[in-house]
């Protein structure tokens, strides 16, 4: 087995959620094992793209016999670290907030939901996802007796500056960003995904409105 | 104003709505020109892919003036077609569904939010976002009644296959696809936009556990 590589770019660390979910897949379909040619036609990644990506984990593949699904999945999970438990926390007790903590169980995701937090005063003592919600005047104390990795931002655009500049203070150091908050324009150190519904059904919508017909 | 073009190339239509997003967000703080210059230093995209993108549109800068942020943001949401209303339904009424019906205001993106069904025959009749949750049984008849454009599919992998065949079949042309079925490994024709919020949470995850400590 060759040796994992230190550098892994972008993109292909983009790939391996995708590679992750598709190996989990055919596991609950009771595929065992699969040819790099196999996975490339169900992913619609070049074969050649599928070694080179794996390669860069230490590569796995047998010649003349595929991949062990099991074993790869669970190494995929092991590279991106699935079976830990980053100590995450939810700012935002709204529909959106109130949607992804019960819809996602996110120690599935190498994550645990350890705290709510909302501005509103009459949500307090309310429990979501089994969890008390917390007012934001909260937050700093929490977060420095229980030191949580990442937050979850369910929040309007105009009150996430504040909020991040605490969570930023209080060692946060990565965010899972619903807000239309543009976070990187104006903190640099911090590590975000951006989850931009409202692009993604525009984007669908040029694509109805401007679609080819066939006539 | 030079003339539009015919074909618009699927890079520039993704980054359609994050301009349309931008423009928004600056006429909110009451900025109302704004020169190529500045608008690329705020999205990070280079003052020239912007003005190559704006020309696709027939362009809309003046040398030495700048945009004129009003009308470049309504020029661009007429181009995404805002002010239409798609026909939209939501298929899965658990909490990801009630979340985006609650979350989001359908008609902000050019669609209009008529039906919502479930395979729960508990929960029909209940409502949501001001419409009665309906049974999947009702789905075609719906279908050829009002003709949606659009599906929202909030629904188990398992499920999807046999619900996307009714949709196609009803004339559903595009998919909000929240689910992880691969859609277009089965249907070819359908516009898809796939929301994997997985995947978004496992590279945040992966991220966070590989960082480059600053020691």
């Amino acid at each position: 087995m060759p040796a994992k590589r230190d550098y892994i770019s972008n993109s292909v660390i983009r790939r391996l959620p995708r590679y992750y979910r598709f190996l989990g897949d055919l596991q609950k379909m009771g595929i065992t094992k699969i040819s790099s040619g196999e996975l490339s036609a169900r992913m619609k990644v070049t074969a050649s793209q599928i070694r080179q990506d794996l390669n860069c984990f230490g590569g796995f593949g047998q010649q003349g016999y595929g991949y062990n699904v099991a074993e790869l999945r669970s190494e995929i999970g092991t590279i991106i670290g699935v079976e830990r438990r980053i100590g995450t926390i939810l700012i935002g007790a709204g529909n959106l907030g109130r949607a992804i903590t019960t819809y996602f169980d996110f120690t599935r995701y190498g994550c645990e939901l350890v705290g709510i937090f909302d501005v509103n005063t009459q949500l307090e003592g309310e429990k979501m996802a089994d969890l008390p919600i917390c007012h934001v005047s909260e937050l700093t104390a929490f977060c420095e007796r229980n030191k949580p990795g990442i937050a979850v931002l369910c929040i309007p655009e105009e009150s996430a500056g504040n909020v991040l500049e605490t969570l930023v203070s209080c060692g946060v150091m990565a965010v899972w960003n619903f807000s239309h908050y543009d976070i990187n324009l104006h903190f640099d150190g911090l590590i975000v995904e951006n989850v931009h519904l409202g692009d993604s059904l525009l984007t669908l919508t040029y694509n109805v409105n401007n679609r080819k017909t066939a006539e």
